[in-house]
Order: C-alpha cells, then sequence, then structure tokens
C-alpha cells in the first residue's frame, strides 16, 4: 500500500507538473527544508555577529535535517497558530536540545522564515525552469534557421491572410521565451531574504544583544545566497508580485506555443506534430498533442493565480490576517505550472516535427487569394487602382465558383499580359520579409 | 522517514484545509476511489442492461479496491497521455484478469470515468461542507437570539454610523451561510454523471451490442447515485461552472463573517474574541483570531479559482486540448478552500465570545454623535430644519473641542427643555428596527 | 464636433456590446434613471405608508426626470463623496423645491439608493438579454433538427476520434444556452430592493415618524418591481454574487458556441460560415468571424469581472470602504459583454450557413481511421481480440504509407469476408446515438 | 440636456479615476486621437523612406484631427468588421481626398494601428501617473522623516504585537510606491511601435516598393516616439502583459497604504484621517476616508484585469480571434484605475493627519503586555529562562484581571529590584531598530 488512509497529493490530478523538476522543488518536502535551512541560517547568522554561540549554529544546522521531522504532524500542528513554522520551532528546539535549544529561532517571527523558505523554494525552483526554458529556446532557434524559407499561411482570425514563414513563427515563440528567461532571471535575482522580527522593527535582536541589529539581515541573506532586504517586507509584498507577474508571464508566453501547437497539429492541418503524441487504446490512429495540452492548460490557470497574489499586495498592519496566508499555495502552484510548462515546452520543441509540405498544400486553398494583398498593390498601377478592386473582387467571386486558380483567371485579362503572374501569385514568393525579420530576431543573445 | 524523497504534498502549507473532512475527501486516494468507483459502476451498469457477464461486474467492482493501486506511479504514467485514466484502466485491466478484463472501461472514454469521479468527490465533499454550514448556522442562530438587544456601533467606511445591533449582524452572517447552504444543496442535488464514449454519441456501447446506448448513461448515475445527464457534457460544463459559483460564494459568505471578527477582534475594538485564538510564543498576550485569518485567506482565493473554471466552459470541439485539464486541481482547490472555510467557521461561531461591555462603551466614543442622524430628525420639527442642521453642525465641533457630550450640551439648548434628551441621545435606544429584523431572520428555516 | 474635450466612452472600443440592447440599458444615462426612479419610489413607498404628504410623491416623481439632470456634473461631484447619489440627492431635493425638497432620499443611504438603481439596471438589461438568448435557441434548435443525420468528425484533443453529427452539436450549445436562461431568469427574479438607512436598521425612518419601519422595505420594492428583501443587504451581497454567476456563465456558455464557430470555420475545416463574415479592403477573400471572435472576447474577460465581484462578498462592518465601490464598473461591464455577446449569438446562430459536404469530406481524411473504435468492437469477436487490435494498428501504419482506405485494406483479410466492410467503415453509419440524443435534447423546453 | 439617448460613459459610477489626469487620457477622444496619430505617423515615415510623397504625409497628418471625426459612428460601424480601424480609415481616407488618400494605412493592418495607439495611451497615461506617484512618494518621505519616532502599536493579525513607529510605516509606504515607479517606468520606457502588416511579415509594404521594408518598423516608432519593435508582436504581447504587471503592481502598491489608512482611520484607532473626509449629511460627525475607499476598490479590481491580459498571451495564429479583442478595455480600465489611485494616493498622503496622541495611547491598551516580548529576553538571564516565561504568563494573566499595568506588577518580583523597570516598559523605547531602518529607506532615491 502506497498511501496513507489520510492521502496526502502525490501528483494524480496533476500530469502537466507531476514528474517535473519543478515538482520535486516545490513538494512538502522542499518546504521543509528551505524552513530548516532558513531556522539554521538564522542561528549562522546570529553566530556570525557574536550573538550566540558557534556551537549552537553548529548545533541547530546538524539538527535541521528534514528526514528527521514529521511533514503531516507538522501540518496538523500548523492549524492552530495559522502556520508551520510554530510548530517546527518546537520540533527542533528540541531537537537541537536543552543547552542551545534557545538560539532556534531566536527573535524572529514565523513570517520571517516562512517568507525566507518561500524565496528558497522559488530561487530552486527557478534555477531549475530557467534550464528548460534555455532548452526550449535553443529548439526554436534551430526549427526557426532550419524553416527560414518555409511558406506556409498567415492566419488572422482563424483566416488564411498572406503566406508567413515557419521561420517567422518559431522565431516569434522564441523571442517570447527569452522575454520569459529575461523576466523570470531579474526576478530570480532580486529574490530577497526576509527579517524582521515580530512587527518589523528587528527590535527583539537588540533585546537579545545585538548593538546593531540592521547589520543581521544582510548576514542572513548571505547565508541563504539571497539579497539583502532593504526594509522588512512583512506587508511590502514586491518579491512574491514580481514572481507572480514573471511566472504568469512565463507561462503565458509557453501558452502562445502550446495555442498554435494545437491549431498546427488539427487533423485538418497536420502542418506539425508532436514527437510522440499521446495515444488512445481504442483509437489506434490518434496521435494527441499532448505536450501542449497540459501547457495550455498552464497557461489557461496561472493569470488567476497571480492575480490572487498581487491582490496580497493590499495587507494591511505590520503583519496582514489573510492577505500573506493566501499567497503559500497559489505561489507553489505558479512555480509548479510554470516549472511544468517549461519541462514540456523543451520537450515538445525539441521534438516537434513540420511537415512543410502540408504548409505549401495549404497555401493553394484559398486558390491563389492568399496572395490578393499583393495583386491590389501590383495592379492598380496597371490598371488603375479602381478597376484593380474590381477586378480582383469579382476573380476572388469566380475562383470559388469556378474552381479555378487566381493564375489562371488572371491571364485571361488583355492588360496584364506584361506582368509575371506566375511569380506574382506564387504564394511562396510572397513571404515578404520574413526572412530577414526572423534573421534579425535570431540574433538576439 | 514520514515522507518519500519525492515528497508528497501533505498539507504543509494550507492549515486553511489540513484536517478538515474536506481534505480527506479530496486528497489524491479519495480521487482514486472515485475513479475506481466510476469504473466498477459503469461494467455494472453494463451487466445490469445485459451488456456484460455479471462475473465481470463482480469481477471489477472487487479488483476496483484503492488499497491495490499505486498512486505514485499512476500520477507518473498520466504524463503521456495527459490523464490518469489511461494507466488506471491498464492497471485494473491486469487486476481483473484475462477473463473479464475486457469488460472495464469498456466503450468509454477516459473523460467519462474522470468527470464521473469528479462529481462523486464533489459530492461526498459537499456532504461534509454542508453540514459544518449547517453548525455554523446553529451557532450563528444562538448568537442572533442571545444578542437581539445588544447595541453596538453600527460602521461604515470605517466610521461610526448610528447604533446597531450584534444580534442583527449575528442575524446577517446567518443568511449568508443560509444563502451558501441553498447554493451548494442546489447544485450537490443535481450533479450528473458522465457516459459519452470517444466523442459523446455512445456508438462503441452499440458496437458492442447495445440495442439502445441511451438508457446506459441512466442506469450509470444510478450505480454512482448522481443524476444521469441529459447530454452528455465532455463539453458542456454546467455542472463544473455552477460548482465553481456556489463554493465561491459559500468562501465569500463565510469570508463575510471572517472580514467582521477580524475588524471586531482588533485590540482596539475587543467586541469579539475567538474562543481559542492562535498563541505566540514570544508574546504572551496575544491571542489571533486565526480561524477568521485562515477563513479570510480562502475567501481571497476563491474567486479566482471559480474564475479559471468558468473560463473553461469556453471549451472547443467534443473534447478540449486544455480546458479540461485545467478544470482537475482548482476544483480540488475549492472544495477544499470551502470545506476547510466551513469547519473554521463553525468552530469560529461555536466559540466566539462575544463581548457587549465593549460594544456598549464604543458607542459612547463619539461623545453622542452616533445619533445624530436621529436628532437631525427630531429637532427639525422643534427647530425647524435649517436651525436644527447648524445647531447640530455646531455642537458635532464642540463635543470634540470641548470634550462634553452631546446630551450635555442640547441640555443648553432652551427650546428643547421639552425634550426627552436623555433618551434620545441614548445609542441603546436608537437601534431602529433591528429586533424586528433580527426575529424575521431568524424565522427562516 | 461629437465628443467634449473631456471624451466620454463612446463605445469605441466595444465593438462587442455597443449599439446591443445592453449597451443603452447600462450606460451612465440608463443608471441616471434607475437612481432617479428609486429616489422617487422611495417617496412614494413613504407617501402610501403615510410618513410623506402625497403631493411630495408626486412631486418627487414630476422631478426625477434624467433629462434635467448633468450626469457630468454628477460625475465630478461623486468624488468628494465617493458615490454618485450624495450629489444627485442634492440637485434632486433642489428640483423638488423648498417644500417637498426634505422627502427627497428621507431616512435612506446612498447605498439603498445605488443598490436598488442597480437592481433595476440589471432587471432591465437582463429583460433585454433574455430575448437574444431566446433567438439563439430557436436557432439552435432549427439547426439541430435540420442537421440531425449531418455527420461530421467528432474531435477531441484536436485530433479526428469518431464521428458525430452537427445536429448533436447544435443541440449541445442550445442546452447551454437553455442552462444560461434558466440561471438568468432565476436570478433576475430574485432581484430585492435595498433598503436599511445609515446602518441597515431602518431607524431614521422611524425617527421620521414610521411606526412600523419594517414594512417600508416591501413598499418600496413594490413601486420598484424588485423583490422585498429579508434584510437589508448592505454587507450580505448575495444579489450581486448571483449576478456575477449567472453572467459569467452566459458568456461562458455562449462563448462555447463561439470557440466551436471560430474553429470550423478555419480555412483548412470551412463546415460553418457566419452569415456575414467581417471583411478586409486589402485582402477580398477573407470573412473573418467577427460574431464568433467578440463573443470568445466576452468569454475570457467575464470570468475574472465575475471573479472581482464574489471577492466583494468579503465585505466588512455595515457598508464596506472599498468592497461595494469595486463592484460597480464591473457589474455593469458583465451586463454588456453577456449582453453583446448574446446579440451576438443570436445573429450569428440565425445566420450560420453550415457545409454539410466539407464535414462529409473531412470524414475520409483518416482514411476510415475514424471509424477504428467501431472495427476494434467488432473484429474482436471475429478474429479474436488479440489479434484484432494488432491488425488494427498494422493498418493504421499502412493507410498513411499507402495512402489507401481502411476497407480497402480489411478487404483483403480472409476471415473478414464474412463482414459487411463498406458498411461497417462508413463513418456516416458510426454516429452512435446521436439523432436519439439530439431528438432527447429537443425536447426540452 | 447633456448625454445623448444612447448614453455615453461619463464616469457616473467611477469616482475613482472621473476628472484625473487619467480620464482624459484613456476616454474614447484620447483614443482617436491615438488612432489618427498612429495612421499619420504611418504615412510620414513612408513618405521619409521615400515611399509616399511629401504632400500624402502632410495631407493625412492635416486630416487626422480628431474633431473632424464622429466617436459613435465609428463605434457603430466597429461592430461589422470587429475593430474601429477599420471605419476610421474609411473616413480618413475621404477626408484626406482622392489624391492622397491611397497612402492611408497602406500596407498597414487595423492591428498595427490600433496596437501602436494603444502604447501612445499607454505611454501618455503613464507619463500622468508617475508624477502622482512622485507627489506620493514625496509626501511619504516627509511623512516618515517627521515620525521618525513617532511610536505607534505594530499590529500583527489585528493584535498589537510589539512597538513600531509611524516613521518605519511611511517608509514601507514610500519603498512600495518607489518599487511601483520603478516597474512602470522601465515598462513605459520599452513601449514599442507595431507594425508588421497583414500577417507580420512586412510583406505589403515590398509590394508597394519598399526595398527593405524592416527599415519601416523603426521609421514608424520614431514618429510616434515608441521603441522599435524587434519582431511585429501582433501574438507576442510582451508589451501588453508587462503593463499588466506593472499597473497591478501600482494599484497594488497603493491599495496597501489605503489598508492601513482604512484600518488607522477607524473611529476607536483616530490614528491618522484624511485631510478631507466625505462627509455625510445626515450624520454631521462622520469624516469618510473616501480617498483610501477609492483606492482600495482600485486595489480590488486591478489584480483580474491583469489576470485577463496575461491571459491574452496565449493568442493563436498571426492575429488572434478573440485574445487581441479582449484586451483593448481592460488595458483602458487598468490605466484609469492605475491612474485615479495614484491621483488619490498623492492627495491622500499630502493631506493626511497624524495623531501622535492617539499612537501613544494605544501602545498603553494592554497594559504594558506590548513589550512581553523584551521581557522575554531581559529577564530569562536574570530569573532563568523558564521561569522567566511563567512569571509573565502569570502577569500577562493578572494585568488584564486586576486591570493594573505590567511595570506595577513587575516591581513586585524581588529578583527584578535592579532592572530598570520603568524603561524596560516603557513601550516607545522598544521600537527597535525603526528609526534606523526609516533613514536608510530614506536614502533610497
Amino acid at each position: 500500500m502506497t498511501s496513507a488512509p489520510e492521502t496526502p497529493d502525490a501528483g494524480l490530478l496533476a500530469p502537466g507538473w507531476t514528474g517535473s523538476p519543478a515538482a520535486d522543488a516545490t513538494g512538502d518536502r522542499a518546504w521543509l527544508r528551505a524552513l530548516l535551512d532558513a531556522e539554521a541560517a538564522l542561528t549562522r547568522a546570529q553566530a556570525g555577529l557574536g550573538l550566540a554561540p558557534t556551537e549552537a549554529a553548529r548545533a541547530v544546522t546538524g539538527a535541521a535535517d528534514p528526514d528527521r521531522f514529521d511533514v503531516r504532524s507538522l501540518a496538523e500542528r500548523a492549524r492552530s497558530g495559522g502556520n508551520p513554522v510554530i510548530p517546527l520551532v518546537a520540533d527542533l528546539t528540541k531537537a537541537v536540545g536543552e543547552e542551545y535549544g534557545p538560539y532556534v529561532h531566536r527573535g524572529a517571527t514565523s513570517q520571517d522564515v516562512l517568507d525566507s523558505a518561500a524565496m528558497l523554494v522559488a530561487a530552486r525552483t527557478l534555477d531549475l525552469l530557467l534550464p528548460d526554458l534555455a532548452r526550449t529556446e535553443r529548439a526554436l532557434a534551430r526549427l526557426a534557421a532550419e524553416h527560414r524559407d518555409t511558406a506556409m499561411p498567415g492566419r488572422t482570425l482563424t483566416q488564411h491572410a498572406v503566406p508567413t514563414t515557419f521561420g517567422l513563427k518559431a522565431a516569434g515563440w522564441r523571442a517570447l521565451v527569452l522575454d520569459a528567461r529575461d523576466r523570470v532571471t531579474s526576478v530570480r535575482d532580486a529574490l530577497p531574504a526576509q527579517l524582521g522580527g515580530a512587527a518589523g522593527t528587528l527590535a527583539a535582536f537588540g533585546a537579545y544583544g545585538a548593538t546593531d541589529p540592521t547589520a543581521l539581515p544582510a548576514a542572513y541573506a548571505r547565508e541563504l545566497g539571497l539579497k539583502p532586504p532593504l526594509l522588512p517586507w512583512h506587508t511590502l509584498r514586491t518579491p512574491v508580485a514580481d514572481l507572480a507577474g514573471c511566472l504568469a508571464f512565463a507561462a503565458g508566453a509557453l501558452g502562445k506555443v502550446a495555442a498554435d501547437v494545437l491549431t498546427l497539429s488539427r487533423t485538418e492541418l497536420g502542418e506539425v506534430a508532436e514527437g510522440s503524441g499521446g495515444g488512445s487504446s481504442a483509437m489506434p490512429h490518434k496521435a494527441n498533442p499532448v505536450r501542449a495540452t497540459l501547457i495550455a492548460a498552464a497557461a489557461r490557470r496561472a493569470p488567476q493565480l497571480a492575480a490572487t497574489l498581487y491582490g496580497s499586495l493590499a495587507a494591511e498592519d505590520e503583519r496582514p490576517a489573510g492577505a500573506w496566508h493566501a499567497e503559500w499555495e497559489p505561489l507553489r502552484d505558479l512555480l509548479r505550472l510554470a516549472g511544468g510548462a517549461a519541462r514540456d515546452a523543451a520537450e515538445l520543441t525539441e521534438g516537434l516535427r513540420v511537415r512543410p509540405e502540408a504548409m505549401r498544400a495549404h497555401l493553394g486553398l484559398t486558390h491563389g487569394l492568399i496572395v490578393s494583398e499583393r495583386l491590389s498593390a501590383e495592379l492598380a498601377p496597371v490598371l488603375g487602382r479602381a478597376r484593380a478592386k474590381a477586378l480582383l473582387t469579382e476573380l476572388a467571386r469566380r475562383t470559388y465558383a469556378e474552381r479555378r486558380g487566381l493564375a489562371e483567371l488572371l491571364a485571361e485579362v488583355p492588360e496584364l499580359s506584361g506582368l509575371d503572374l506566375v511569380s506574382l501569385t506564387d504564394p511562396a514568393h510572397y513571404t515578404g520579409s520574413a526572412g530577414a525579420l526572423t534573421d534579425r530576431a535570431l540574433e538576439r543573445p
């Protein structure tokens, strides 16, 4: 039997992030480790400034071993005080023993430790997410270069508009992924430690003997590998809001890729296919775009999770009753969704199969009308603007009615005999600056 | 060691619902059980209609024992097809054995089973949530009756306006809880089973021999204790949207109670206190309103989770790529948040300590101006409207400047000698129809 | 010059609702009218109970003419007190004149009038929206009946799964529209008037002479054609939350129709087309599905607007500082979005062009594999389960590789010579219970 | 009569932004001007590159006068194509006249112009919002400096925790406002022009004769004072998502200030008051914190509007059917809400009245227990940790029971005779590093 009667979540409802690097980095055990890291760093920082014996720091660091704590029991005991740090401090103090126990959590408030742990969890998860964004970016750069000149229908409001290239599309996807990378990186690098004490004045550290308690947060941040906070930020939630923004962006950016893959994968389009589509036992012909589906699902959820976090900016007092508590699960969910989507996007883009022949075939679906914009421009000087427009409207009707190509119909117009109609109506000759734009976009590092 | 290296969620970040009835009813194991119940019911329903041997139904029902399945493995294998039913069917088929294995999941699609399981999970969770709403409602009825005539300041835009009673406030809370109960009950009673097959046409059941496949969904619903669906609802998501609405409502209704308790609990107000406030090790005087805090946190999150579910109404095709997958975790989260909040609300209201003396004291904070509305009305016939207004404005200024009560200042106005100024300025005599409204509200069953 | 320098919103950014019945019913002028109706009804209700002279009621009703008020000036003066009722009462009192002016707004609070006006605006808008839902429903019923047996590919996760019918699809759309109608109707019929006075105790009405102030809200509701409230609901926001839920539902339900129309309109699919697609000057061949696009945009926005309204349930005190003010614009936006979407849905469905021949053609795109589910079921008894599965997998591969139809390949298998392979592989013969389900769904009134 | 029967919005429901700089900068007329600016810039950019006659640029620029266009008519005609650019181009072309009319909008798509206009509107609005953030920041810097040492209760989970200072609180508010300024500034400075043509390939510009169409977007951006885009971003919505993030942040940051002002303004606290509170006609004593209320309302709405914009990142194809259309109104709403909130925050903070005497008085509400944290630390060395804790718990109980101060009770404990109990229990002596933190925070420019 693998799950206790009380049934923790093992990811059964979460194929989008289960098994991803972000899953391990955000589970209860990862949070427990981060909470213990935060506690140990606090005692070490105090020891570093002479506010606690070195042995105390060593003892706390040694005791802060996640394997020695019972997550479920902590979770249950978190209820009475409303957060898991209170029972954790009790257990850790006991584990450290009578002599150095008093140095555990000394001068801090629960939120100091939980916020610092949240930043650790975020930093560790983002450090795993960024490589998946990098893989995705590289795969897209390769696709863009490879298909720089692969013409395909440009689609607007679901309809063929004018030709474009798959290279430009992939370059655009890559640009979004790079935007996500830049936003995530910049937020990750600014993640601060939290230390303020009961109401953000650092007063208890003074009561315990610190001459200059304001030195402590920086020392603490160093121990944690996080940035020193300018002020305690118990109710100045910039770091959390910034995480919300960059993670919603990342999920949405990947969601754009997924939206296009889902469209281009449709049975009628078949212009791309996931490397290994999800099968169906009863329908052997099906190859579902599962990666894109799961990314799309993440992109549907992330904005609302971010909204909850932005909403927690409006937190009253020195430490709030609810706004803070409302952040924990949504922040974790966002890290997971974005992390899982990055994993899936890497797999999706690395394995994507592109079918230029299907793209080429679809360029002909409108019987040449996909280049009508060009013809409007090119025929006007020859026929006059009004006549050109009337002619094209008439021929557009006839292409459908008579199922004849536009080039063929145009060839019957005597005034146009001087034009190279075959070339003018070849969709592959009307991709504009797609190639140049692709090249330029790929120069972005 | 209590948690596997891969770290499932045990509720460490969720004091708001950990340990609540809703927690057990919504965990991965509860979902696994519901999924298995749905599979077993499907075979039984087919057997009932003569489409499968009775022995097959017995075999599947016997094998559908959650203890024999590995949640984590299912979760991991859910990735390739994008949902957990695919590996579950594989394991269940194997467990049933060669003879009756072919009757497992026959004719169904993954979504039939996952949607039906979701409805089972929802029904079971709501059946646990409703009693907590009922406890809350009873506690509030008691408080409203007990404090029918307990005067307190009515506050608008944070300022004292006119007096009200705690009875009316509690009666209002109860009315919201009853509204929540009614909405939850009506949605719960309508939860349907899902059965449509690959694209909602029930075609496979015909291929497997059913003369009238449309009889199957109703038989299936009966096995599950759910309502028969009018149509397969793979992309007609009324049941999920209705759950979103009633759960967001319930969380918000309890959030109103919490918002008031948080305000009235403030150190400066102290008009109510949670029965057992959360303590603080370093600050022995603190008794935090923890239940209200956790409910408030749930109320901040629920609307955005509901938004994601409403968003999934716009699901394309016969079964969608993402909209459906985006529902699973938010639906579970909503059930948990509302269920946890109901548990906390029951505890909060049953244990709430009310301090009429603090309320009474605060009625005097504005030196009598809390009844200025009444005086505007009563003095006008005596002094004329204009003079009455000017007088009150002037006296309002003086009460603060001279720190004298309004009654005292009014007594110095000769024209008013005929009025019972003591009674007219007594806030407890100006609670209007609060008592009658409370009585009427308490009549609602 | 058509717009004042200060530029009110005339709908330039809102093609989705501009010009719709909901637009007129929700503009500033419609709100002004509703606010004035609420004020007039209040005086009339008081006169009806003998609390004000009949002449006062007549005077206020006469003065409450929207054409005599300056919306912009009211809007500007709304700032200082934070709501438009304060300046409106000042202007109305002045318009009524010295004698009966004192009976304007007597005993009420701004929120009584604004909430009652909001319910009037909602009721009037819903009364215009419901006929558009009815038109939509009728058009869909017609489409469903007409195309009861029009076979088309059933699509799941973007891929062809098994055949379905356009009739069943349209019947499903209709079912959602009926669900929306039912939810909107039931909320509309319950919309209550608001009357509580400064803090919801009705106290001022007593001060102004009412023997039983609790009779007043019911009289007021009668004047307004709204339901009498059980309690003042200044911070018991059930009516607003219910509106949020039903409007988000309606927008989402129509969003499902739009999502399908957008998919089926794609150039590659072309199975449906909007009656009058939006044109493009430069690309004469384009006929954009504009109605579906605008409905889809509404469906993307509505859930988050509803979330804001659900969030306002958590409103502190007797009247809140922010939660209430946050409702006004989102409620109007939701009414407009849902109303505009209903208008567009009516036009869309009434004019929808269906192309059965395109649907039929697409059924062949998978070379017969769209009925592989059926063949799995039918071949197993003949070949044995294992052999049937292996054969189908092999033939699936070969249909693509050799571009030959499945029927053709199956005909080469000797054991299958007894089967009617032409019929078995005809997608139009494998629509299951689509027809029966359509019939049943259309019986719902 | 001031409003047309069709009732445009004049701000009646929007006291939070009506009359603010953002209101004028975001109205339909401001959008019309921006749309016309975008059209004129396009022709000028083409003329600059020799693609159009200089006279055409002059003619279009001259005709692009908002006063010559009918907003309402444009709004109505926007319906058929789904956006207002289509009728605008028709009207502008006509206004320019036959000769140069063909140079209007040449080669562009509607989205080029609408997106560029949106960026202009955003830039112009942010240029008005930033000065209000600057005013707010300066007012807060002054408050923080002035009240550097004004002690007040630090409140956590609604309860007094330990003392803090109003200076530190104001410095924290300022830090958030500076964070908002930095995020808004950085997004504003990156706002790009949009130019891609029908499907983002710039192809039509080539058809109209451009040798290197990729030079055009940069020239266009220069004309508009916007940044040149790396790629057309029709479905790469980084600029819109970035606006969403920074505006939700700004609204939330100001929402934190408002949340605190609302709390501290409560009748029972009265530690701050808005300079000019909103009055109430019937209750002359009331001075509502109206500015804070309206900011709080904006902060409740902004996150969900941002969520809609983040959701539009997932936009399919070269130009999407719905995701784009769903952006326009929420983007405008966010600009207005943040702009209005900034205006109100400037007024609020510049006029805020601070009452140190109320703060001081409240420090005594817990009879000295507000410094219990300090005593835990200071008594332990004297009494031993266990005895100190037991003593404090006992005395905490007694202070409430006997209504005696903690200092007084401690004075009865013989072992403590060596301590300066008066100073140790003086809350104003236990503000920790509040002063130093304030100083440091104020150094941030």
